[in-house]
């Protein structure tokens, strides 16, 4: 072809960045799995699923393989809605909408919101997918960082109090992910949460919580920062991705009417009833609540085994953070850069996710790899962690104390 | 609330559009569906996918219900590329991307393509939801009439001569549904293709083949725009909607390598693993020649039923074109603004779609009508002629002899 393609500019501006999931690297066959955030074999109710696509083709036969018609995509609704209100969280019909997973309620909220003015802020380390859907959109970002009790509201409120004084922009939006943070493990305290409202209020931001692990917590369930929103500051993003099953692809956003409205108007083409109305026929035959807690029970349990392994076969300089939920834990390896060490530890059999990438600035992020202990078993994940302890004892040059 | 919300400069534009889904009135319980473009209900193959899904997760478990991983999604693929093989388009893997129906695959095109400089050309009736995609990327068009023989090129030649001798731009895309197009039922004749092809060599712009009801002719398929594209300048869009069922939401793109890598940038987070093994589960056990064989049989009958009814009910002076395959007729009402018509229609038993909304100036639309021969059954399709038939005769104030 002689010409060029002329792509648009936003598009222009994307192709600056790499290009996205860099950090999936293709693993070996038969590497023991603790890098990807991937729900156990055995809690994906592949059974149940089958069983809930014939009742609801039996029951309904075509309406659910059109493009609307299915009695069972409200139903659905209506499940989010209750989970919501049983979070304290009360939501119109006009407040929520369905969406194709976490990610594209991610990519929508962004696509409404931001553009190349718009500065967000964001968590260091977060979610590198919402990285990724956010630089799409623009370059102007600011960091804060997490400990174990997560997003340092401190220093964003230094942060906030600067940009005032310089008279540099304030974000417009600020994504975090509260409850068993992805990829640190970690869960916002309450102060902080109320911090953050404060904060929201003072500064007139919106903030996206991201709330994809948020069911799955060893005890009790953090409160939600949408259910402290008294402002209708709060977009909420929910996922049964984690907690059912991804493929499925169902996800939620609830916010402000004036908010859904628009969101709705580019997501409507892309609406998916034929798993929606699966999901609410598994969903009508399934005790949530009892479905949880044996979700909860074995990752607990398996978190357990992987935090033992760590404390077995990771040098004493090694530390971690312990988490009260989720799917993952964060290791720092003082010294090394982990991204150095993947393919030796394909080698070895065993998988873990560079810490660098989950970071704005990766120069940060060298001495940090998240472990995932949620698709493994327990035997895996002993395995897996001592490999990994062979192969950073290799790395591991100067002696440091276990700072945990 | 005390703030507005800050949306992002693109979305502002959009807002200034009517919000999408305008056209879809809702329509009373028990009317006849002559309006929408759903497959007919007896050839949703609902008990073929019910079986496709228990052998699916009998067989691979949790495989598609994660992220990746079922062996079955590149299936998927590969029978999309023999597929267009049998078309005469050679699809190599990087030249061919599955996204969630055909809508997707056309924003995803806008969204990489288009900004609020580019010009597209668009065919004057035209898909509405392809207007609504293109409208939240750019206010600039051309319109290309269309008559029976589909886009009328001659007129597209002149048009783009006269842009160039002013200095003005030139199409960045012509949008083209060049085979039963909707909302007209028109095919482009191959002189016509062949002109499509020349001009955008001429002038250098890229054309979007939508292709979504281009397997169900009532004879011998028209050779594609993709297969005659020897620059790479077509990006063919098809679609599994309107053969197998829309609630699957399984459609692609052909183009490029260079255009199919930042589609997928986009795409990347968006993907259904569930529903596309369940596909290629239903692709793998069904013959699928027979079973569009099938789907054009009953089709090519509902037509004939449809455009007999249509000369028994309809005053003389309504005229339409005839189908050589697809979901539609296309009908002209001489001086009657078809859009007052549809209370009457609805409160008669019957819906249709006001031909305004296929129009971007809608103006132009007024007098012509969309009825759908696909999902209502041949009785219901006679019948509903029949009602459409009184309310028009109550709307024809002079009498004009049939165009036809």
């Amino acid at each position: 072809m002689k010409t060029d393609f002329h792509f648009s500019k936003e598009i222009e501006r994307a192709f600056k960045n790499d290009p996205p999931g860099q950090w999936m690297s293709p693993m070996p066959a038969g590497c023991l799995r603790l890098s990807s955030g991937y729900p156990a074999p055995s809690l994906v109710p592949s059974e149940e699923i089958k069983q809930a696509v014939a009742r609801l083709l039996d029951e309904e036969r075509d309406l659910p393989l059109h493009y609307i018609g299915s009695p069972r995509v409200p139903q659905l609704k209506e499940f989010l809605q209750n989970r919501m209100a049983q979070r304290d969280v009360e939501t119109a019909n006009d407040e929520l909408l369905v969406t194709s997973g976490a990610c594209q309620a991610i990519d929508l909220i962004a696509r409404i919101l931001l553009d190349d003015k718009a500065v967000v802020a964001v968590e260091s380390p977060t979610y590198m997918e919402a990285l990724e859907i956010f630089q799409n959109y623009t370059e102007h970002y600011i960091t804060i960082p997490i400990d174990e009790n997560g997003l340092q509201t401190e220093v964003l409120a230094e942060m906030l109090a600067e940009r005032k004084d310089k008279g540099l922009p304030i974000p417009r939006l600020l994504y975090t992910i509260p409850t068993y943070q992805n990829p640190t493990g970690t869960t916002l305290s309450l102060a902080r949460r109320q911090h953050v409202m404060e904060l929201a209020e003072q500064y007139d931001f919106l903030v996206l919580e991201d709330d994809a692990y948020g069911e799955l917590g060893f005890g009790e369930r953090p409160r939600l920062l949408k259910a402290m929103d008294t402002q209708n500051r709060v977009i909420y993003v929910g996922s049964l991705s984690k907690v059912v099953a991804p493929g499925m692809r169902i996800g939620w956003v609830v916010a402000d009417k004036r908010l859904i409205a628009p969101l709705s108007w580019f997501k409507k083409d892309l609406d998916h009833p034929f798993d929606q109305a699966t999901m609410a026929s598994f969903l009508e035959a399934t005790d949530f609540d009892e479905h949880l807690e044996k979700l909860t029970t074995v990752y607990e349990s398996k978190c357990a085994t992987m935090l033992s392994a760590l404390e077995e076969f990771l040098p004493p300089s090694v530390s971690w953070f312990v988490p009260k939920g989720g799917y993952f834990v964060w290791v720092q390896i003082p010294d090394v850069d982990t991204s150095k060490m993947l393919q030796e530890a394909f080698a070895a059999g065993v998988a873990f996710v560079p810490g660098k990438y989950f970071f704005l600035n990766q120069q940060e992020g060298l001495q940090y790899l998240r472990l995932s202990f949620s698709y493994a078993s327990h035997e895996e994940i002993v395995k897996g962690v001592e490999l990994l302890g062979r192969v950073v004892g290799t790395h591991i040059v100067s002696t440091a104390k276990n700072v945990e």
